[in-house]
């Protein structure tokens, strides 16, 4: 074999770019649900994709979209929310991969901010045509149950 | 036209150290403010810079520096007090880039830590000589108010 | 001299892949220890490396995984816990890095999540085998005491 030194970098470049693809595309998140922004929430997803919360399971991308439009969802933006990623932990393997991370939704009382949810989340995605998408999300509450425990194993 | 592949390496390497620039410079921001050190406050900003946050602008870096030396934000500082930034959402255009991302101002009341603001941020950012620079940074509470939504937009 | 170019862009990628591989490290800690996994937290530590926390130190990898095996610790995980990181400022040396940050830990009470701890963290990491491991962290809470910034340094 001849050695192949761009070809080597451009490997390791590819994988530094999806690491950082799939941070932008959680990084996104927040800002599309608390502007209520269904398309841009859909677009994270694949057409096909799931997001999983508590005991309820959306299925393709137009229906977790459409989770901004609920009247709860929109109340809670009236009043001020946030929901923060943190830094997820990414393992790739080829055109998939999977990340692992917290998230906490921040509510506005009237006077001040009470953290309304904290839970972790397990994101199973696959590259896109144009960058990744979100092929299966799972958020459970850090509330002592064990299935969120689950989704945070090493 | 011949191919190159290390020009196009070396294009897609640069965007690369851009965006963990951008990373290393929001992250800065926290340490900065939190030990009171408005020279490192100010070194994140171009010179011109400026901070609008609710209906406050600060313009130039140092104004934007001193804002650390206030007896409000003192205050904070010697009761405890953490301005912890979140995973930006970058956009890089050449050598201008736009970050979208959270804070959270957590202050120690003695007993525990309170979270006193929740906010949007939006950041217009330029390549400096010396890595990046804030041009301009809005800050506006979540609390239901449309300017902070509008910081968010996708 | 004779150019080398891609020598040049294998050193800036490795740069690029350190910073990375120690966000990924930075973003393990809070599974493995929410998940109480004692040999993932380990797994994070430099052989002889230390964790201190408060007016306690921990030296060695085994006995820093230990601590999630603490009756304390375990009460935290079964009512709900979330030990979550944000974004570090990481500035590399050879092989050798630094990276400073915040943590927080937010516990369920039965019926909301209450902030538990704000804290300042500077960790010291060196290269080794197999990605890059923690000679020493310092965690200090944010309650006004001048130690917590110190470690927040610019």
């Amino acid at each position: 074999m001849t050695p192949d030194p761009v070809g080597d970098v451009e490997r390791r470049l590819r994988a530094v770019e999806d690491e950082l693809a799939i941070f932008r595309l959680i990084a996104s998140y927040g800002p599309a649900v608390d502007t209520g922004t269904a398309g841009a929430v859909a677009g994270l997803w694949d057409e096909a994709g799931s997001y999983t919360f508590d005991t309820t399971t959306l299925t393709g991308a137009d229906n977790v979209g459409d989770l901004v439009t609920s009247d709860e969802h929109q109340s809670y933006i009236a009043q001020g929310c946030a929901h923060i990623l943190s830094l997820p932990r990414i393992t790739l393997d080829g055109d998939q991969a999977t990340a692992v991370n917290y998230s906490r939704l921040y509510r506005h009382d009237g006077t001040t901010w009470f953290v309304a949810r904290v839970s972790a989340n397990h994101w199973h995605l696959a590259r896109a045509e144009n960058g990744w998408a979100v092929l299966s999300r799972h958020n459970s509450l850090l509330n002592g149950a064990e299935a969120a425990r689950a989704l945070l194993q090493p």
